[in-house]
């Protein structure tokens, strides 16, 4: 169960229909989870923010980094033109180039794209070496064009799947988690979803509560070990008429969420967070020099601010409580998060409704 | 009393003696309270890093902004060199510039500095304009000088104090706030040390417990109004030995510990954080075209990231305990944090030592 | 007489009217130049985006920092927001304060203001203590004043005069120069204008002749002296519908106009470019969350980014050629570039028309 | 025969032994050049800073982003830790995922290597699909692990060759460029290298002569094509001591080299600098939480600036030199230089030695 079916109510805001990246209209999710003999525990989840031929007609984008010791690649791009002309991968860090290659195919197999000579891919990753062999770098390009094709809108499974399949979170299990926010119409009634990939540690809060020190389990605890290492990818979907400017605000956000549950974007953590809009889209050609767009203004921002924090912060939470203990490579093994144990935690201290 | 007297024990980590930005040995700190009568509400907060000629011997710093609605200067000097020298200045928006020029003479008149030509100020500000006539610009050259001949080291003032006289935070009264963590020696042994000035919105957490939302007052909880905008200064002191870089990665994370105290860097937030060592000074003027210096090895940030987070929050929330009601410009008042309360949640929340 | 006049044509693009900043239709520049006795030589630059309240009709800019050994005041709003809502003004390091100051008053005052209580004031800076007095701080609040007053649209004076009064550049005078240029129609048909205050060093080319080296004058020559620091600031002002992010792609091409010069960004340089659009303006306060807004598509902007080049190059060269030679502070004396032997070299490499 | 052998002496600095990127003591470079049937005109350049094993004894770095639209990986995490751990590859376009996962392949095998499960690739590209099936992706893993095979201290091979294969540049037949500065001992006695790839456009200036309006060929001369986009890589190599900030300053005057040629870094071009320091490495691992480095003052930087500006030049004219007419892809040809005339031209313009 997800921790808000279970009395777990994080923030003041309401959550849209799925509570996933998915509320935001268009925005289609696709996972392939590799498990196979006692090694491979990786994946591959795809975020496709809208339907439609994404290099022709481009989706306004940013990315944050929090702390960018990971691999995503695309960024550069992205900054300088304001946009984003592939869906998002995540995947495990030595399978970038393969995801990034297959985002390629993807683009120049695509009815209109037949003289398509350039593509910037984005691709994220995390680095799930614990528990997968991250070394034979098993995902294949196949896997990564299933995931696309997969992809769909409504409900997103969480926990140990996709590119969340051999993720370590706070020194257990972690995954995939998504949530959103639907703001009230007084405060505009845009959506804000997120999706994370979490694998970073810190000092685990539960909306507040102490969970990591209650189980006794939290970064620095013993010694200086990398253990509070690792990263974390947030992706955010907004139907805000945001430009690359705000969106990168908005990404910035994300991170005050990660902090929310106590993590601290340690030395060794690639935190990135992907911000775009499904408001309009920027064509890749056109004869026209100047069109008009329709956007927010800036003192309109805040409440999407708030959305983002806290959909980031429920999004990590979830990722933790749908993930299952897993054992993988080199016989190591990964325990959930001891649900029972943590509601009781909540219940002592009155976070439980 | 400060809230760790009170038994709200943030973080992890141990704090310094004063649990002060100035349990960094060598960090001044003084103030100038600006309180006449009924309009003027506002004042001079001081840090000097260390003893001597700062101008001739530099010390390693870094900026980050976390959200730029703001007017600190000095930021494009301190991001080239990775240098600071003069001390910090913070103040209310409208008297930056008089502070600059303060300590521009302030580094003119210094023994030693009869040929300096170029000077270059940091002064970080907040908007006390609800409690303080700002546009009335009653800070003066003096009252800086003064502050800056205040300074000391050991207890700093909190609240209602120097750069913190007017300013409001999460709808409280807000003001000056401090706290530290003296890491174990396992750790490293280095201190972090913070400072800051309150001036912002968001949903009140009080060591994960959520008083804002209790206390009935929070961000958007009516409308979309300007009530969560302001900014925070953070200034935060160490002494290990970080270069510019690792100080810049030092600075991200106070924004981390703000997050967890339910701030949300709305858009009309500026949010400023100033990182420092005193581990060793750059000189001015060398004939030596290379010299040594000992460094701090990545690997061994991650402590101090979390040191960082910690203090940060704890600095805040000491800034609210600490202030007191106030009334002041166009009979405008703002109520202090009803502590007696704020304990009783607390209490409930099984958050109380 | 402008080098143009003489027979130096900079580039492939025509020019506009003035071949000044003026010539994007409503910018206004006034100057106060400071000539007294034997050691004030400073003054004064203001640049007027356009007529009327700019604070409540805010301009789309950005700022790029070339390199930031400067003193620049007002960056990181206009960063986060991508707004300017003062003029712009030029002066000498230490005044930048009183500078500040003095725009916090203009904006203060201006009617329709009678409630704002926060301005991001933009000025920026070159160190003319060669040839001024700089520890003085000789600039007064009215002196700015003044300067905005006198702004006007049409022709701009160059050489010594205002902020360029006391500047050296290619250890030669330096000053204010300025410059712009017409797209053709098929490239749109905008206009970009430059104004720079030169105050920088490196090997000094003319329209690509090597006048440094035949005057036998350029950085480094004999020794590792500091000659060749100082700063430029760079001014770019146009009509074309370019949001923040292209305009902060159009400022960093005007560092590329300084390297055709000759210029190399040496570290004591602060070297700044403001670049803003006059196409559209944005309110400081509305009730719509939307507005509709006409921009350029990426595509077309690179014509821009030629005429951004261009014109900075030529306003440089202007300021040198318009500069007279000028003795102030302890007796320094600095050359004006000796025009004469200039256009000999000049006809030796076959570059005068 | 290489322009300064015929006469075109750029810049006021002397060159080292090769007047190559190899000029700095250790460094390596490897070129496969693949040309097969009509379609295949594209190739692999390596850079190897230094010998040994990179991963385990790291190469301080850092990147600047001229103009971000490329498809660059590696980024963030150079700009984050300082740090470079692979060798650097260039290639096209399209086949920076295959380039990047040989070189993960290259350092997972590497003797030491046998734990590591985290590598950051960084590789770069321009594009060559004028000339080149870009879309074919003929750039096998095998290519590139023969390049760096084949890399070797001493003469570069220029032009045609490598990942200069297929590049256009000025709408000429561009290349692989090299070429390097040695500082006089009076200037710190420091070793600048840069390599380029050069496919970009613009208004061609050989030492200053106005090549390109001579030959009746520079951008935009007749409308608003995409002629002048395109890209350009910039390697730079130093022996000079400097940390990851000195060494991102150095790499932004690359682009003031490029714009001395008559780049205008356009819309479409993906302008990147890598700039590295042989002077010491950082270690992977270690138990020892703080190391001593020596590093160079900032007042010394000036001079490195100055040779990265003028080798930067040098090495793109240097490709355009090298260059050979080709034909290629779809019949497409691209002329050569026409090294006569530009002959001519530069004795016209009184710039031939």
């Amino acid at each position: 169960k997800r921790p808000r079916e279970l009395g777990i109510k994080i923030g003041v805001l309401p959550t849209g229909q799925y509570n996933a990246i998915t509320d935001v209209a268009g925005v289609k999710v696709g996972q392939v989870t590799l498990v196979e003999g006692k090694n491979i525990r990786t994946g591959i989840t795809a975020i496709i923010p809208k339907d439609g031929n994404l290099f022709q007609q481009k989706i306004p984008a940013a990315i944050y980094i929090g702390n960018g010791f990971g691999k995503l690649t695309g960024y550069s791009q992205v900054e300088e033109l304001g946009t984003m002309e592939t869906p998002i991968i995540l995947t495990n860090t030595l399978s970038v180039p393969t995801a990034a290659d297959a985002l390629i195919d993807w683009t120049l197999n695509q009815k209109g794209n037949e003289n398509v000579r350039s593509v910037n891919p984005v691709v994220g990753e995390t680095n799930d070496s614990f528990l997968n062999d991250i070394r034979g770098r098993h995902v294949k390009k196949e896997n990564v064009l299933e995931a696309l094709k997969k992809a769909q809108t409504g409900k997103v499974e969480e926990g140990n799947v996709g590119a969340g399949t051999g993720t370590v979170c706070f020194n257990w299990k972690g995954g995939i988690g998504t949530s959103s926010r639907k703001l009230p119409e007084k405060l505009g009634g845009y959506t804000v979803g997120v999706l994370t990939q979490t694998n970073f540690g810190g000092v685990l809060k539960v909306n507040g509560v102490p969970v990591g020190e209650e189980l006794g389990k939290y970064a620095f605890k013993e010694s200086l070990d990398k253990s509070s290492d690792g990263s974390c990818m947030m992706i955010i979907a907004t139907d805000a008429p945001l430009d690359a400017r705000n969106l990168k605000r908005l990404a910035k956000r994300a991170i005050m969420g990660l902090a929310e549950t106590g993590g601290i974007a340690s030395n060794g953590s690639g935190d990135y967070v992907i911000a775009f809009s499904t408001a309009y889209q920027i064509p890749h050609e056109t004869t026209q020099g100047t069109s008009s767009v329709t956007l927010l203004h800036n003192d309109f921002v805040s409440p999407l601010f708030m959305a983002a924090i806290e959909a980031t912060n429920e999004a990590i939470i979830n990722s933790l409580f749908m993930a299952k203990t897993t054992e993988g490579f080199q016989d190591h093994k990964m325990e959930e998060l001891p649900k029972e144990k943590v509601l009781e935690i909540m219940r002592k201290y009155g976070r439980l409704k």
